[in-house]
């Protein structure tokens, strides 16, 4: 499919292909970070994540886990909590014509962050 | 259950069902505002809405529509569009003690204005 | 100033004082919950979430602290954090007709939970 | 500064700097779409959004700026209204060692969308 945008962009398609996944990534991270999550709602949400970076545009696969090693234990009334960063675990697959890149979003245990960051870019 | 939280309120049952219908009323409404939306993921984002609801304290239940005729026709790549304010159809039902809350967020056309309200409170 | 949307409601004017209270409680949460945070925004920040709240009906005062104590101290390149609500320290004033509501949202130790609550409904 | 995410990343510096930038304006869009705004807090809510995306990483300017020609003019209790994505007019640059991406999030009328692209990479 062509690509209405392309006239306002000035780079190549490599460059293109991972300014596309990191708007994704940051679109994961500041959306959905704070919704009420527990036990009883991780995989809906996970999957709802999952279904709405898939409509924009190039993304060509996308996982969605959330850590349930970080989701603490709480009992009673109030016993959920907020999603953080910490707790997302994203691998992305964004496709520009025949470049194909491949990015994370990993809480990176030794920097004690969630990174977003470029595992691969390739010609397909 | 015993409210572990009780203490911290200076208020009557009633007060503190419509108190609890705002605070949810409002997450549902700024949390998810702004997510990327299309004909292809409206149901499970109507279901991950209605999920992240029930994990938070005294929600009996919740209907979340998105309404599909304020979702404009586009088309081609850049087809998707964000969840606006206007899209949502919320009915949701709020129990503390004996009382129920019966609160929506509807987008009133007269007001041109996604309006929270309280239709009920009742002792049940 | 009359309100337009007084006919939906179904309820007396303290239950709708503390549901306005609620709706931006849950709005300052989930708008703001996620924002890139360090020493060097604090203050904008909070002074941006008290404005914002302020534009919305029947919001007499808000005051908005984001708790430095609890800010972690990193340093080098990833050394921000983003907001999370046990930071938030809410005092909100909601006034309807002659009914004014006292609000908070602070993070409370003994529960480890951001906890939205009624101070006071008095009539003024 | 050394960037100790470095060795997470298989990409050159103008890849880098671009996913860079790709992250910053997601994170304007989807942090702060849906935030309560009337002419009253339209600065702050520019300052705000351009002081927490200067505390990120290789964020060299950022310049802000909500369109007053897209908020709709309304009377009354319920004037205000929240942000939406065709609002926002952004210009990000981004620098990674010494490559500078100029990047944009900017209402394209002929798209009638919110277009996130790139202006210029260069070797500075």
């Amino acid at each position: 499919m062509e690509d209405p945008a392309k006239k306002y962009f000035n780079c190549n398609d490599r460059e293109r292909a991972v300014f596309e996944a990191g708007i994704k990534l940051g679109t994961i991270y500041h959306q959905f970070v704070g919704t009420p999550i527990s036990k009883d709602n991780v995989e809906p949400l996970e999957r709802s994540i999952e279904e709405s970076i898939k409509v924009q545009p190039f993304v060509k696969d996308v996982k969605v886990r959330i850590r349930r090693d970080r989701i603490r234990k709480k009992k009673g009334l109030y016993k959920y909590l907020t999603l953080t960063g910490d707790m997302l675990d994203v691998e992305l697959v964004v496709q520009y014509n025949n470049v194909e890149a491949v990015c994370y979003l990993r809480y990176i245990e030794e920097m004690n962050y969630p990174l977003m960051y470029i595992g691969e870019i390739k010609v397909i």
